[in-house]
């Protein structure tokens, strides 16, 4: 972080023509921008959405509303433009970039054993990592594969502890017959893997899958390029878990844009200590929370360095506080 | 409104590519923006955020944290394209107007008797109905009026109840004595305007300003105009409450963009049953929390529009659910 480009946003709000503070998120979102970005003013002209696409051994056990082709349907629908995030994108004037992890080639069944191979996992972190250019000054991400949503709560009970049924929400859309088999999947899938609960990179690699391994690389390469980072709902934010269990601060150049509606969601946010900035019930996926927060990010760098100072347009200040009791 | 395009909006909703109603608040707002606009699919090109400014009588009280003055000096600096309200129209590419509502000659005090005569409130609210233009696809409103978050509370306080320390506020940011001010300048408004409890417009004469008149009259007017309203924050949504007294149905067409930091405001909204977009600690007005909903609005109206539904783009649909005992 660089602490000095926060130090002169802070400056700089305080001479804009408004109250101090009275632009509230936007501010606290603007200085954000200029201490990870490490520079001030901070920029907002390139942002980019990334999407990490795998799948799941586990989908063969019925824990999705959807099978497991709909994943490499709905790459397809990326990239012929269909989906949300291709909306969301192209609304805020986003590159949008879909990486696809060898969907042939699920991860295994982690209810019979680890997910991934120990190359498997490194290969997909690096994949990730890789996937991070320099000169971006925002980076959004998203996720596709069919069944995530059972790998993120399997993953989040490995690294918080508590109850499978916590971390188990509909996901796409299943119904209570469907949750009792996620349930399950989580539980025989922390029993098929104490190695798990030992270490958070062995929890991604039992428990997680190729695109969630690759959005934790993208998130540590971020930091590294001096890219702040979007993250979108309960399965980018499962993987971006697992680095704040290695390290408590080592997503601060992190926003999470919006809770989702999946019940595991709101119990993650609570324990990574952060403030999402919507709550609209979505529960999509895809990278299209993030890509939302794009123009709220937008909006408050264009306020920060458009705005006049109460100098440049002759504005009053603060009349003096008509209190003389605080003189003596 | 036209609960036919509302319900084709519904219809085409569950065919795109996406799990039924994992675009959470964002399908809700393409519903509703079909159903104001009455025309399926809504459109959302033409945006425009309209801020209208006055003065009033009891900022020669002591209420503000600035002089009143400073409703001039920020029109100016509005025209001069410095302000919050600025940037935040120019990146959401709306078009903004700025409403000057006789600046030199601000409201009586209300403490002395109603702020404005009769014929004053009817000819500012008229002036906010020509404010609507045919053909804008939605409208945010905003103000911009030195004390007005007085007025806004002198204005609950008669809608809605309550003791007058319930709808007070720091505002601009004045400190534990200004709000004491405030508190005693809203009881005597009250005193002095036995008039103001008996009905919502006697209200908004007695305790109100110019530009809250006016606000009032562009809700009513957009309304009939099909065009759907954006409402700001705590002087705003207290303008829109005068209508809503008289009829509980009459802001349906309108969503509230942000809870203000103003504590008021929160309270307003329960009244209201209404759930704002954001929760950013915002607190400037002028229509810049309003501003702010535009991009969340385009996005859901780019999502309805834009995105593949499930034939189109060869998506597999939702599996069947593998419950033989439902068949009997």
């Amino acid at each position: 972080p660089d602490l000095e480009s926060g130090t002169a946003a802070v400056a700089r709000q305080n001479q804009l023509t408004k109250p101090r503070g009275s632009l509230g998120r936007l501010e606290e979102l603007a200085q954000w921008m200029a201490t990870w970005q490490g520079k001030h003013p901070p920029e907002l002209r390139r942002p980019r959405v990334s999407v990490f696409a795998g799948n799941h051994g586990i989908a063969a056990r019925g824990v999705s509303a959807y099978p497991s082709e709909v994943t490499a349907q709905m790459v397809q629908n990326f990239i012929d433009g269909g989906g949300a995030v291709n909306q969301l994108a192209e609304a805020a004037d986003a590159d949008l970039r879909v990486y696809e992890l060898d969907l042939d080639h699920p991860t295994r069944d982690f209810t019979t054993g680890p997910a991934m191979s120990e190359e498997g996992c490194a290969r997909s972190m690096a994949y990730g990592m890789m996937a991070v250019e320099q000169g971006l000054h925002l980076i959004c991400l998203g996720e596709m594969g069919i069944a995530n949503t059972t790998s993120a709560a399997a993953l989040c009970a490995a690294l918080f502890g508590g109850d499978p049924a916590d971390w188990v929400g509909p996901g796409t859309g299943v119904d209570a017959s469907g949750i009792a088999i996620k349930v399950e999947t989580v539980a025989a899938g922390l029993a098929a893997n104490p190695t798990a609960s030992t270490d958070p990179l062995e929890a991604l690699r039992c428990l997680g899958g190729y695109e969630l391994a690759a959005i934790a690389g993208a998130i540590a390469a971020a930091r590294m390029a001096r890219t702040p980072v979007v993250l979108d709902g309960y399965a980018c934010t499962a993987a971006a878990a697992v680095l704040w269990r290695m390290d408590s601060r080592a997503l601060d150049h992190c926003v999470i844009a919006h809770r989702s509606a999946e019940p595991g969601h709101a119990r993650l946010i609570e324990k990574l200590g952060m403030r999402p900035l919507f709550d609209f019930g979505m529960r999509l996926g895809e990278g299209s929370g993030a890509a939302l927060a794009i123009p709220i990010l937008k909006a408050a760098v264009e306020c920060h360095t458009g705005m006049a100072t109460f100098d440049e347009a002759g504005v009053s200040g603060q009349a003096a506080s008509p209190t003389p009791g605080q003189l003596h």
